[in-house]
């Protein structure tokens, strides 16, 4: 009954299969390799278009170098205020760009709007050296909520952008989730909607460490080899990183793993609501945020159950909750069984 | 005949095997796992005393942020001139301690001494805000020439670094193989000796990314957690570097290894100087640097031999290249077998 | 009729005639002499203990420097929302902080409050490496809304810093205006409530450049110098910015030039009042902020005024203003007179 | 007989008065004024073509500033050795560029040649991430040791720069006392020599604080006014610094000014050269270094003399002195008179 996150897992049996494969060969380092040029090509395939791939060791850092590609000094990047860059990452983001402001934008679960970045941009307006400069606008898909951007939603955000010359990243630490609900392919999802930059996670869906900064913007990813490489994240053996990624994108791995995932969500939330609890935020994904009261909580813990208090930032939200009510974070991954959402579902009781 | 370099190998099979077996079981993440725990324990075995340990991915990151942890404005660090922090980690050093000064030191055989380091110390004296603060010496061990400080030679760098109060970091990207060169204990090689913190790789030795920033300095470690989290390099599935680690220190698998990329080293040494071939710098861990023209040169790399040409930066050892002569760097490692050896004196020739 | 900004003035004249008689002299260099020396003192005299004080161009880097001296890896900094740091400064804080995050925090009239700013440290809770670590708050003294804070307001902002052991600093940008509203003593205003360095400003008030960083916190204080150096600020001829100062802080010129701005203020507040216009926030220090319809503002600017609009950015008052009304920013000085404040308010009209 | 720097002085008669001048009106803050307007112009004829002018409070923020324009990640900055960049700025220039190494290029006399920095360049191929990318070269005009580049100089250096395109800067702290020593025209010694940013100091000869980054490359001076803001070195009060180059331009000022200390220092060194006193370089700006021995140094300060000790630097200089020999730094302004050297060649003796 582990639903404590997505990165608790370890990878999946192709991707580990594959990593096995190609740790029999020799091959050039620094990401000079075969594997790496063939995992490359596959992006563009991917993406129906020429994309500039370059591959990192985690999702904090694919996100804050996507962004230090855009950076000015002075620069503000408008995020959600709930977003994993701004509230999880460490000024990570804000260091890799020199000192970049990160400007939190409201939003209804875990979702900025066009009207509310386009409020927060004004608070940076053009050509006044004291605020800074606008730079960047970045969206999670899907977001800690566990909720999704429309393709439509997307493109009115890039267009609240555009207004502003401003740049737009994805985050996409669950993109392969996003997607499938969404039903949809990657290249609607992203530069047809108008993104940029895209942080193209991989591993909490199935690998242990691979995570791709995809740019459409190519002209932004020129020297974004010296970005990676003075933060320390050009692996001498990269190749593992690509290794991981070819397995993963194989026979559609990554969107089989995704689906399952998604799937195992909407069968705890339905099991949950047939039980009369509410959850917070539609299940677009593959997080559950179900409120439940603190007793509740406890025996499911110690029942086994792997799950934590969510700290809900959305006042509207909270004010319906009682004084002993939680809101509680459940995240579904590849590995979760039927059996785990049953298992969980009946210690839950009435 | 792969002689290219350490880090074109995979991992050996007692570290995956580790990996994958623990791949079967989920575990949290950033490292707040039982493997982590019980790795970063056999790391005070290993050096004998409590040390703080942080697992990274790359050993650049590992040598920036072991040296942005004694950062302070205006600092400067000294290295050997042809040290990897100084040459080949495109500003990652200087980028981490936000504007860290490296000073090249010259000194034979990409060692520095003593007296090298006094005297550039006297180009940061104290208390002369203008030309900033020292604050640390990085040596390297096994050093980017293949030579080795005895333990002698460190602890009287320690006491340079000492009497202006800077901190001795040791980059120890091929630590194993100095080791076990040295036939010495990894507490008398480092904190014995005064080394202060320690890159500890092993990804060139056997593993496909397994750095770690081991202190001994425990008071220096304290929020190092912040500098590895702010550069992006706590991994969420941290505990499969941790793995690799066990896997990597089991058994003395890691000396095991270092000895026999050493021996092979010695072999292919012993082998061409039957030849009549010279090598510059003594070889004392996995590195040879034989002389040969560049016809020599071309016909190996004809035949098969993966091996290339290293810049030469000491004016007395070119000084003795006629024209036509070149330096070639030749790395072993654990994969590196007899027949490889063997082949690559036959395709020499006479 | 100038009353757009405190900065659109010269130096007033002892400050300007000191500046001239030490001009005639030739000094070290670097603030290596008898006037930075003899002011330093002084400043110890005024604040009736040891402080370190360090001079710098601009109020901008004084904050950021200040600041600086207490930044750690994924440091937070928190402050009002409406702070000269977190909107006016183009992210000096966070450049010279190496990416520290400004916390915004709510609060009306300009000014935090503990409780606000306890919410807010919620958000960055000890040891939770994701979050980054909590720094420093910095409170504004006179603040962006022309509000003061009581010594016993600051004293409890300090005990909500303590509680999480992090740093106050004070940006005294309009230090003296506030100090003399208060009718207290420097001493009473900075670190007898808990103030940990503050920005001493003196640009705004009858200098053309003199800026102090001053620590009261002496341990913080060392190796401050090489923050200043490494930003370009110890300026060669620092003694003149020292000179500024002797003229500034003698025969107690700054307080009166503050009481003369501050009486200025307050007359035209009167002036505005007895017309029926209202003013926002109450007039404290040296700004006013009255409500007036486009229409008179617009006559005002053409008769003369130098008057500019200021964007409310609390919603309580923002929603009493008609559609047609905005809220004005006024600014007095040293240099203004009396008769500038009754022709503002002859202009006025009824 | 203050022989001891040339920012020893304070500002001249018309700088002071133009300061003085100006300090009776109020204007608009923040360079948004009618002086900073004229005297911008003012540039634009000096140079006899569009430049773009940035004033900021210190030569070293100019320099870093100036530098910080052409940055990019894994920067490198090829300079003298011996120059105030690499060994007199506490850093600034690697930490306005976010970590750039400065590779130190030897040379005679405080100059860099171009075949010396073709070497140099060398180590920082194109193309070869490791080793980061090369962004900029900067001379220093007039030299540290008091030298100067000929304009065939520069634009041979420039070649050198153009085939790597590399960007060309100019430390002009002595910019003057160069001009008129070269007899030649701003143009001519700047942008027409290839020369892309300048730092146009007047500090040194004549002003208090009053530096200018002067782009002739318009193109990379785009966004600059960030950088300066975000450095903390836009002043309020910025139409001082203006109103001393007001002062400083006007009436050839500044060149007579640097004629003068210039030829206090030819005077100076043909007295020492009639005495027997050997000097150091050739006088070609305002900076003479004579050789001595211990006992004459200490003699002289003891009369009043104030002249320092200067580190040499060069071997083939260094080894021709005595063991018992100085070399002294002297350095002549706009304030040195004729008194001044005579008095020095009389305390001198036979």
């Amino acid at each position: 009954m582990n639903f404590a996150s997505d990165n608790w897992f370890g990878a999946s049996q192709p991707v580990m299969e594959t990593l096995a494969r190609h740790n029999l060969k020799a091959a050039p380092a620094y990401g000079a390799d075969a594997v790496t040029e063939s995992v490359t090509q596959r992006f563009s395939d991917i993406f129906e278009r020429e994309v500039s791939v370059f591959f990192v060791g985690t999702g904090s850092v694919a996100n804050a170098l996507a962004l230090a590609a855009y950076a000015r000094p002075g620069g503000a990047v408008f995020c959600h205020r709930e977003s994993h860059i701004n509230v999880d990452e460490c000024n990570c983001p804000e260091f890799m760009s020199s000192g970049s402001k990160l400007i939190p934008v409201p939003g209804h679960g875990g979702k900025i709007t066009p009207a509310g970045l386009r409020e927060a941009l004004e608070s940076v307006p053009p050509n006044i050296v004291h605020h800074g400069q606008a730079v960047a606008v970045s969206i999670t898909q899907a977001t800690e909520s566990g909720t999704i951007y429309s393709v439509d939603e997307i493109a009115k955000i890039k267009a609240a952008a555009s207004a502003r010359s401003i740049a737009l990243h994805m985050d996409g630490a669950r993109f392969a989730n996003a997607l499938v609900s969404l039903n949809t392919s990657p290249a609607d999802m992203t530069w047809k909607s108008g993104v940029d930059v895209l942080s193209f996670g991989a591993t909490k869906n199935g690998c242990w460490c691979a995570e791709a900064v995809v740019f459409f913007d190519l002209e932004a990813a020129r020297g974004f080899e010296y970005h990676r490489k003075r933060a320390g994240h050009l692996f001498s053996k990269s190749r593992f990183i690509a290794a991981q990624f070819e397995g993963y994108l194989e026979n559609d791995h990554w969107l089989k793993n995704a689906r399952h995932a998604n799937e195992m969500a909407l069968l705890l939330a339905e099991g949950l609501r047939a039980k009369g609890v509410r959850t917070v935020w539609p299940v677009e994904a593959n997080e559950v945020f179900p409120i439940m009261d603190r007793q509740r909580f406890t025996k499911l813990q110690a029942a086994g159950a792997m799950i934590y208090e969510w700290p809900l930032r959305e006042d509207a939200i909270q004010s319906e909750l009682s004084a002993d009510e939680l809101c509680i974070r459940m995240v579904t991954s590849f590995a979760t069984t039927v059996e785990d959402v049953a298992r969980f579902l009946d210690a839950y009781g009435e």
